[in-house]
């Protein structure tokens, strides 16, 4: 047995004590005995930096273990790797900056950081030799970072489709079964704490960004900082393109899609981008309900593969965030770490350039001669149609068609004549249809 | 960027030229540039043992690569890393573990040793402070091993369930989706490659319960041998099963079954098990179609996992064996390898105490008095029945049930007593029923 063998000490640093850390925490004090044996470490939680120190915690720690003095932590002597759970750019930046300064192994949680910063982390790592793992940053319990780095460390990678927000696909699963309306999904899932008060960061997909950022990176390589992503949020999908989705063999799911489309100068080209898109009824992701993620592969070589579970939420981010520690604290001991590696910056597509097929839900008048018109714009553009419909009569007409593969520029130069036409009283939704 | 310093160059010896073995070699020539780019290892397959040298191969080697002496690849100088890819036991075991005495990492594909000598090899590996890797050996090019191992190395997995043999959820696939029988599903499996001529090893659980043993003793840490593992197949399972199982709001799966029962002297209690089961139709387990395979897991802090993928095939298959390669040849490179431990032997808890729901398809005798013939032998064993139906007349009657709870050995004995009815004239299955 391991148990027999002595055990290292190793300290352990919290920064952040909110869901994740205070899990984290209570999951060390259940798990401690057992990871002990099964590896021979003894994690010590030595110092947790919170922002009000006298608050009330639900996790018991001793006395002189809290702290409201982050940088105190990083630098107090017995704290040999710092984990970091405090979210946003600063102090985090700076904190970790530090740490791998002095030489800490640094495990994070923090998508925004690694998304605006990661080049210059994954450096001062590789320049400390200590290790710096992000699991938790991405899909929360789901093993993603790990099997995309080591596992697909040579694969081929050719697209990567994640459902990477909860809270959106949540409530795009209270639409699509219930019928709910946009705004009352959002108030279920704010009323169940799936969503903040102020839920732009949600809704608009700029937490789906972020991860979409960091898995590229992970996934081709190369590089993609998080302003590079295009993103559109889900606020403007309404209940008849839910009903209209699912009448044509459709679900509709917010997307973080990171592509290879090409290599320039050694480098991978990726179109990497958010956005609400038509995933057909029989592939493996139109079954990710409730706030469940999932992340979709597909490689050369190992074909498809899926990841999924529970993206947010204490314990199973915890357990990501564990899961990394014991690693760390395994190189740690052995006196090794596992290097990142300068990635160089990836070439991205714009969306301009991309193809797919497209619906389209336009509110037109009720009269005759307004499909010739509409069918025109999209010829004169290159753009073909494969399949059209008119729904409601008089205030409620509609026209909603899928187009052929189309290039996103004709496609937009399409929609932009359309909204010019007298018969055309709006283009509600545009939504990319997902290629298998 | 990596590929400015200097590259390590790697000798891979790969035993077996196969399926695996060549679509492995042809990965390492197509993905060389871009391995040594990202990790600074060259990795060059130096030998290649395979059964006849002369036999014309769909990869180029150069001259004198190829040979018929597995052991001269073992204890070639030049080799530093050794590929098993022969599969079976002899002479792959002794190939291994003279390997691993050698102070040479190993990666294998090779689920049958594992099972049954795993304890063996992995004490050889750690005594040698060498990597013994083995991604490929349950579900292909799907990571599992690395998140059960890594990720999830202090997670109190409460229980895992995988479909881990395509073959029969290839043969359950089209019996639920066509209505087709099982002997034309097999031959169909057979036409496509899938199955064996002779399909012993998967339709009869015996592949899946090698598997079965190697995810039970990741998951827990305690090992669990292949014998150890109880074991059906699914060749009794008739077209009428997944009809009632469909109409009753399940599918019927081969599933592996590793779960927690208790704790026995530091030990965990387990029960594993490879058997045909009903799904939940809302499971994630059962959208698993067509071959592919997926093992859902449920833990304590991550709550449910399940990762999807192709659980065979070559180059599906190479994919993970290359990751494990690139693993092991970044540890060799730095001096360091990851331990296994000991980890001691599970306690095995006899499916005879196991609690589940139960479906049982009986063909009955048309007449009066049998239906309470039949319920007071359930009520003897204490057995109490959720649902009951009845169906088809004269030749064709049969009563279905579903059992709430129950423990198994009080349902073999209710069926061992049924059996001797004169009122029944065989009960053709029994299938466990898979809770939440």
């Amino acid at each position: 047995m391991v148990s027999d063998s002595p055990q290292k000490r190793i300290g352990v640093g919290v920064l952040g004590c909110g869901n994740v850390g205070s899990a984290l925490i209570a999951l060390l004090q259940e798990r401690q005995t057992a990871i002990a044996q099964r590896t021979g470490l003894k994690l010590d939680v030595v110092r947790v930096a919170v922002r009000n120190a006298a608050r009330d915690r639900s996790v018991a720690l001793a006395d002189g273990v809290l702290t409201a003095d982050a940088a105190a932590v990083v630098n107090d002597p017995r704290v040999d790797i710092v984990v970091e759970l405090i979210g946003g750019i600063e102090p985090a930046r700076e904190l970790v900056s530090n740490a791998l300064e002095l030489g800490k192994p640094v495990v994070t949680g923090n998508k925004e950081l690694l998304a605006n910063y990661g080049a210059e982390l994954f450096a001062a790592a590789d320049a400390a030799q200590v290790d710096l793992l992000f699991e938790a940053a991405v899909g929360g319990g789901i093993p993603l970072i790990r099997p995309l780095s080591e596992s697909l460390a040579a694969e081929p990678v050719r697209r990567v489709m994640g459902i990477v927000n909860g809270t959106t696909n949540y409530i795009l699963s209270q639409m699509t079964e219930h019928g709910t309306s946009y705004q009352d999904a959002l108030a279920d899932a704010q009323s169940l704490g799936y969503a903040e008060q102020d839920p732009t960061a949600d809704v608009e997909g700029f937490d789906a960004a972020s991860k979409a950022s960091i898995i590229a990176t992970v996934a081709f390589g190369a590089r993609v900082p998080a302003g590079s992503v295009y993103r559109e949020g889900i606020s403007s999908v309404g209940p008849a393109d839910i009903a209209f989705a699912r009448r044509l063999g459709y679900a509709i799911k917010l997307l973080a899609i990171a592509e290879r489309v090409g290599h320039i100068g050694g480098q991978p080209e990726l179109a990497v981008r958010v956005h609400p898109a038509m995933v057909p009824a029989d592939h493996p992701l139109a079954a990710v309900r409730d706030s469940f993620n999932a992340v979709f592969i597909e490689g050369d070589a190992v074909g498809e593969l899926m990841l999924y579970g529970r993206g947010a939420g204490g314990r199973p981010t915890a357990s990501a965030v564990l899961g990394d520690l014991i690693d760390a604290a395994g190189n740690w001991g052995r006196g090794t770490w596992t290097p990142i590696g300068d990635r160089g910056e990836a070439v991205i597509c714009s969306i301009d350039d991309l193809e797919s097929e497209f619906y389209i839900n336009m509110e037109v008048l009720d009269r005759p001669g307004v499909l010739a018109a509409v069918a025109g714009v999209f010829g004169r553009h290159g753009v073909s149609i494969r399949s059209m419909e008119q729904e409601g009569l008089g205030d409620q007409a509609r026209l909603v068609f899928i187009t052929h593969e189309a290039a996103e520029r004709d496609v937009q130069a399409t929609l932009g004549d359309l909204r010019e036409l007298d018969s055309v009283r709006g283009v509600p939704a545009l939504l990319r249809v997902v290629s298998r």
